[in-house]
C-alpha cells in the first residue's frame, strides 16, 4: 500500500460526490440494508451468543476434503468420462460451459436424494442460489405489470434479488400450512384486477427460512394444482430439506407432473458454503415467436452468461468431488450435521419451555426440521432492542421485521424473532437461552399489562 | 436419470409453453445471443483452427497448482495475519466478507503492478470482471434516463451486462486513438439535449476487445479530463495490460487525480479463467440526502450481496495463493505467456503480410499487445461466411458485426474479422492463416470488382 502522503489530493466535493439519489434505488432499500445492519450489530459484539447466523455447522469440515474432492472430481473426468489429461485440466482451468460442469452429477443427485427426476440439460449450475434466483426474476421480469408474489415472512435474498430487477414482491399470507392458498388466489386475482401478471410464487415448502414452517404434501399438492389453474410457476428454494428431523414430505418438484416447479438448490448448507455452488432445475418450455421450443434452462443461461460467464469450475469440482465420494447421494454423507441440528433444535424448544412455562406469554414454534426457530413476544422487537440484547444481554438473534417487505419496525411490527441454532454447541445454546430469557424477563416487567396496551 | 417412460406426460400446450415475448427482451437481443451462436458453429466445427476463442493460453498450467495455491493462501492467513486453524477454515469454507477476501493482496498488486494506489477497502472481488461490470451498471441505473457511453466496437459481455438492468449503451466512435473525444463530447451533449444523463464511457485502453487498439497516455489525460469537465465516469477494463508488446502506458486509474475512474480487473488471463475472479475498484464517494458519506465499493457489496453472496473463497484462495507466490507482482508470473502472445501477434501479422502483399484490398492492424488482431475485407462478413469457413475451410475468427450494437449483418455490417492468436501454437497461426487465405482469397474473385460495386 502507498503511504498516505502519496494519495492523491481529495477532489473538491462537486467533483467527489456520487449522490445516493443518483444510484439505482435498491441500494436504499430495507431488503438490500438489512444484512449490513445485522452484519454490523453482530461484529460490534463478537463476543455475543449467535442465535443470528444461519451459518452450517463448520466441525466437520477439513483443510484437506478441498483437495481430495479436486482430485476425486478430476479422477470422475479421466476414468467416467474418458478425458485425457489436456481436457481434464481444460475443464477445471478455462472458460467453460455456461450451465455448468457438475449438471449431471446434480441430476443424479435430485434422482437420488429426491425423486426428482430432470434431464441434466435443465440444471444451471450457479453461484449460489442467489444467483439461480437473479436468472429466474431477471427472465420472468420482461415489463412492468410483471410482478413476484412470495410467502411471507420471506427470505431477505429473495426480496433482494427482485429489487435488482425492480420487480415487485407481493406477500402471501403464511398461516399454519405454510402457503395460505386462499390468500394466495386473492392476491392473484387482485394483482390481475389491478393490471398486473403474477408470474410465480416463491416458496420455501421444507423448514422455511425465517418462520421453520413446512408445507404439508396436501398443502403441496393443493399449490401444484392452483399454480396450474391459474397459469403462474413455483420457484421452489429447498436448502433445508435434508435437516429433516425424521419425517420426510416430496418436494414440490417431485410432485410437478405438469413442470409448474422451477427448482432452487444449494450445496451451501450440504456441502461448503465456501463453494458458493447452487443451481436451478428450469425445463420448463420457451416457445418463440417462429414455433422453435426451448428450454427455459438455456435462457437462464444466456443471462449467466453476461452476469458471472460461468460458475467456477474450481469450486464445482470440490463439489463434484464431494458428491462422488458418497455415491451422488447427501442424505447419508450429512448424517452428522444432521444429527447436530435435531439435537440443537430439540435443546431450544426444550430450553425454551424450561425457561417460559405455561401461562407466560412468550410462544415459539416447533419446526420439524432445518436451522430456526421463532418466538413471539408481547412487546415491539425492533432493531433497537437487538442492539440492547448484543450488548447488555451478550445475545444475538434477528428480528422478524427483516424478513417482511413491508412491515416497519417498533410497535406496529412483528413482536417475534428468529433463532437460529445451526451453528452452536449445545452449551452455547443454553448459555444464549439463559442470556435471552433475562432479556425477555426485563422487557415483560418494562412493558404495560396487556389490558394497559389493549383497552 | 429416470427412462422415458417415468417422465410425466407432456403438458397440453396452453399448460406446457412460456413464451419467449414474455420473457425479458434481452433474451433475445443480439447483445446475448451472439455468443451462442459463435460457440454453437465451433462446437459443430470442432477440427477448425480457431482465430475464434478469445481463451488464455493453457500449456503452462498444471493441476498441482491449485492445492500448492490454496495451501499458500492458507500459511498466508496463518502466518501474515495470525488466524488459528478455525478462523483459516472458516474463512475458506463458510460464508465470508462479501467485499472478497483476497482485497488487500488486490490492492497490493495494483501498486506494483500498475502504480495504482488503492485501499484494499475500495476492492471489491467479484465472480470475474462480468460481474463487477453487472454491479457498476446496476448501481448507476438509477432510472430511465441514465445511460452508459461505450467505445465501439466493444466488448460483448459489456453491452450484455448493461441489458441486463435495461441501460442503454450509446456507441463512441474508436478511431485510431482508441476513442474520438469529440465524438464523445457530442454524444454527451446529445444524449443530454435528448433529456438522457451520461453517468459513464466504458474504455478499454489497453489492447481493446475487440479491436487491439490502445490509447496513448495524452489520450488517457484527455479523457480524463474531460470525464471531469463533463461529470461523467469511466469505466476502465484492463484484462490484457500484462500482455504488452514491450511498451506499457499507465492505465487511466493510476493516472486518475479526481476519483473518476472505476477500475474492473479480472485474474482470468493472468491466473487462471477457472476461477472466476475478478474484482473493481470503486474509490468513489457517495453522499446520501443526511450527508453521511459511503464509499462506491461499500454500496456495490450490498448489490453483491444479493447477486452471487460472497466470490468463491476456494476460488479467492487460489487466486490469492497465486499472488503471493510472486510476492504480489504477476508481471514475472506472466513473462512465459506473455512472449507466446508476442510471438503469435508477430506470427500472425507477419503471416497476413506475406500472404497479403502491397496492393491487396486486405488490411489488418498491428496491436502492440493483447489477443486480437482486425482484419478488413473488401465484402461483407457475416455469421454465414462464418459458417462456410468453418465448413469448408476449417477455421473460425469472429465477425466483427458482433461488437456493434447497432450494425447490421450483411452488405452495411462492418466488413472486418477478428484474429485471436491467445490459445494456439505457431504451427496453428500458420495453419489457420492458409485457410483464411484460401477463404478470402476465393471470396475476393466472388465479389464484383470494386468499380462495379461503388459505380
Amino acid at each position: 500500500m502507498a503511504p498516505v502522503t502519496e494519495l492523491p489530493p481529495p477532489r473538491p466535493p462537486v467533483w467527489t460526490d456520487l449522490r445516493a439519489e443518483d444510484l439505482h434505488p435498491s441500494l436504499e432499500d430495507p431488503a438490500l440494508t438489512s444484512m449490513n445492519l445485522l452484519n454490523e450489530v453482530a461484529n460490534h459484539y463478537p463476543d455475543a451468543v449467535s442465535f443470528a447466523a444461519g451459518r452450517p455447522y463448520e466441525e466437520f469440515w477439513r483443510l484437506d476434503d478441498v483437495p481430495r474432492h479436486l482430485a476425486r472430481f478430476s479422477e470422475h473426468l479421466r476414468t467416467d468420462l474418458g478425458y485425457g489429461e489436456e481436457r481434464v485440466r481444460r475443464t477445471l482451468f478455462q472458460y467453460g460451459r455456461t450451465k455448468g460442469i457438475v449438471h449431471d452429477l446434480v441430476a443424479a443427485n435430485l434422482e437420488l436424494d429426491e425423486g426428482i427426476s430432470v434431464d441434466p440439460e435443465s440444471v444451471v449450475v450457479t453461484v449460489g442460489c442467489q444467483e439461480a434466483m437473479v436468472l429466474v426474476l431477471r427472465a420472468l421480469r420482461s415489463g412492468p405489470r410483471d410482478v413476484l408474489l412470495a410467502v411471507s415472512p420471506t427470505y431477505v435474498g429473495l426480496t433482494g434479488a427482485a429489487r435488482l430487477v425492480d420487480m415487485p414482491v407481493l406477500p402471501v399470507a403464511s398461516g399454519e400450512a405454510g402457503v395460505d392458498l386462499d390468500d394466495l388466489l386473492a392476491r392473484i386475482q387482485g394483482a390481475r384486477s389491478a393490471g398486473l401478471r403474477p408470474r410465480a410464487c416463491y416458496v420455501m415448502p421444507d423448514f422455511a427460512n425465517p418462520s421453520g414452517v413446512s408445507m404439508s404434501e396436501k398443502t403441496r399438492r393443493a399449490l401444484l394444482l392452483l399454480a396450474r389453474e391459474e397459469d403462474f410457476l413455483l420457484l421452489e428454494d429447498n436448502p433445508y430439506g435434508l435437516f429433516h428431523g425424521g419425517e420426510r414430505v416430496p418436494t414440490c418438484k417431485a410432485l410437478d407432473e405438469h413442470r409448474r416447479v422451477v427448482y432452487l438448490g444449494s450445496f451451501a448448507k450440504t456441502v461448503l458454503p465456501g463453494a458458493r455452488v447452487g443451481y436451478v432445475v428450469a425445463d420448463q418450455t420457451v416457445t418463440a415467436g417462429d414455433g422453435t421450443v426451448r428450454l427455459l434452462a438455456d435462457e437462464l443461461s444466456k443471462i449467466k452468461s453476461m452476469l458471472t460467464v460461468n460458475t467456477s469450475a474450481l469450486a464445482q469440482a470440490v463439489v463434484g468431488g464431494a458428491l462422488l465420494e458418497h455415491g451422488c447421494s447427501l442424505l447419508r454423507a450429512t448424517q452428522p450435521a444432521r444429527a447436530v441440528y435435531t439435537a440443537n433444535r430439540a435443546r431450544l424448544v426444550e430450553g425454551l419451555a424450561a425457561r417460559f412455562g405455561t401461562g407466560s406469554p412468550v410462544g415459539w414454534n416447533v419446526p420439524g426440521g432445518g436451522f430456526f426457530v421463532v418466538v413471539t413476544v408481547p412487546f415491539p422487537v425492533d432493531d433497537a432492542l437487538l442492539t440492547r440484547s448484543a450488548r447488555d444481554y451478550g445475545v444475538l438473534w434477528t428480528p422478524m421485521h427483516h424478513f417482511y417487505d413491508t412491515a416497519g419496525q417498533g410497535r406496529d411490527g412483528p413482536r417475534s424473532l428468529r433463532l437460529s441454532c445451526s451453528a452452536l454447541t449445545p452449551e452455547q445454546v443454553d448459555t444464549g437461552l439463559d442470556r435471552l430469557a433475562r432479556l425477555i424477563t426485563d422487557e415483560l416487567a418494562r412493558t404495560p399489562r396487556r389490558a394497559d396496551r389493549f383497552p
